[in-house]
């Protein structure tokens, strides 16, 4: 049976030595667990040995054999729709974990494809996880030491979900510094959708306005000259990865609606006080604002607030 | 009459001693400007002193007597409605520039005020600025060295502006190292509701949203623990001073108003993509934001790019 002691028993797997699976080989190996790692090209592999991101690293799945708990450190879409030759490797006995930053489609996809392989089973020790330690990183270039540091790290469990597989993955995110936190996947994905999609697709539309209308009106170069540190925040991870953003929205797309028809009200309510010249109203709406901001910084904010140009 | 060597022939007067105030006279010093200024109380005066921020600090309007030049450095509220004081104590031929950040409601304030005091004819050499060098620092201990090199400086100068003025103005801006634009006051005004004010309104929103939505699902203290430092720059001006927000909105209603609308129309579009499963679509818009960006990057983004997270 898995337990809390497993890493002391067993190497751990790690598919995927991109920025979480890279840092997270690294950390492991730095408390003396014994990480093997599969990836996907044979250079990519190389570099990993290179860059010392796991003790064995390999394109043949059989590295996996022996492995107590393996982490799934793939992007969501081949997470979601895993190589066969994986899913066969897996050690059947082994605690499975993800990185994916939704959760509910990635328990349901694996609860079947575990169910189709015959390994019903193992869906008990499949731990849904999700590191909340991204950065715009990516590849073997992009796995660092102590990432995970002070980072909330998400589990979520289910009445189906193994208390020792738990356990186990739990020592895992512990192990490299991370802060353990369980919820409810459908609870995990509303949240996400608030605070990691919407502002996707809320800085997103704020550089398509800035664009279509400053253009209109021909005042392009100039909105550009002027634009500075205020509007380059705000659509940070707006101008980021679209493939990321669209497949965020594609397996959260529910939650993303209620969070879009929250939003259209909350914008809605400071445009009324704008075109009523309510000033009152707009700006205690906007003390409310700031007055809300600090306890959204917390352990999930990896950097501390910069010189705050505005 | 004014020039471009007007700098070197009489002192610079500043009025109000704050981040962009008292950083302008720590670099016109450096430069070998004599500098005279006025600020509200003796206490920062006396701080003033202290840090070599002019000359010459005063409470007494009569110290800008014998300026050739004078930079109203006052937040926007005290700019639009200052104290008559200062107003009698301008010397009639020197420049006067301010550095608000809306244009067309200071233009407009300043000749009325100075055509009603009997000296309409120092109108045309009132030159409205803007320097985009703000931080979210603010009073006597904000200014700091070099605050404007290579930042933008945009002057809006119109039929009636005198040619002379807006060059001691140019120079000045210059020789603090500034980037030098000018434009119609009403397209500054345009250009910086989409970039500065509408940023402000939509960062609100989603810090309002995040803690309603979450709030009413019972995901609030989720919600916070997950926040990253992507939901933390997204909000950054949106959390900022609500008091500045709102007089931003006052002073440029009608431009907000219609960054408002368009705003709506951008996030609408996405919206429309994720109601409707219009993946390519999504990803195509998504993918024309992230191109769009790095424009939007330039000479008004003061500081690199940080580690980028998400």
């Amino acid at each position: 049976m898995p337990d809390s002691a497993l890493l002391a028993r067993q190497p751990v797997g790690i598919v995927g030595l991109g920025l979480i699976g890279g840092s997270l080989g690294l950390d492991l190996q730095a408390c003396g667990v014994e990480v093997r790692a599969l990836v996907h090209r044979e250079a990519t592999a190389a570099r990993a040995r290179q860059r010392g991101l796991a003790g064995t690293v390999s394109t043949d799945p059989s590295v996996l054999a022996g492995c107590g708990l393996v982490v799934l450190a793939l992007p969501l879409d081949r997470l979601l729709d895993p190589d066969p030759r994986l899913l066969a490797a897996l050690p059947p006995q082994a605690v499975l974990t993800d990185v994916g930053s939704v959760k509910a489609p990635v328990l349901e996809a694996w609860r079947g494809l575990l169910a189709r392989a015959g390994r019903a089973a193992q869906a008990a020790l499949f731990v849904g996880g999700h590191p909340m330690a991204g950065t715009a990183s990516a590849g073997v270039e992009a796995g660092q030491a102590r990432l995970f540091e002070g980072r909330p790290w998400v589990a979520t469990p289910d009445a189906r979900t193994d208390p020792g597989a738990l356990a186990a993955v739990r020592a895992l995110a512990e192990r490299v510094g991370a802060l353990w936190i369980t919820c409810a996947a459908a609870d995990h994905d509303r949240a996400v959708a608030l605070i990691s999609h919407l502002p996707v697709l809320v800085g997103a539309a704020l550089l398509a306005t800035a664009d279509r209308a400053a253009a209109a009106e021909g005042l392009g170069d100039l909105a550009r000259s002027l634009a500075s540190s205020g509007f380059a925040d705000t659509t940070r991870v707006g101008g980021g990865n679209p493939e990321l953003g669209t497949l965020m929205a594609r397996t959260n797309r529910e939650a993303l609606l209620a969070a879009l028809a929250a939003y259209r009200e909350s914008i809605g309510a400071l445009e009324d006080c704008v075109a009523g010249q309510h000033w009152d109203g707009l700006a205690a709406q906007l003390a409310t604002a700031q007055a809300l901001r600090p306890a959204f910084l917390g352990v999930g904010s990896p950097r501390p607030e910069p010189g705050s140009e505005t």
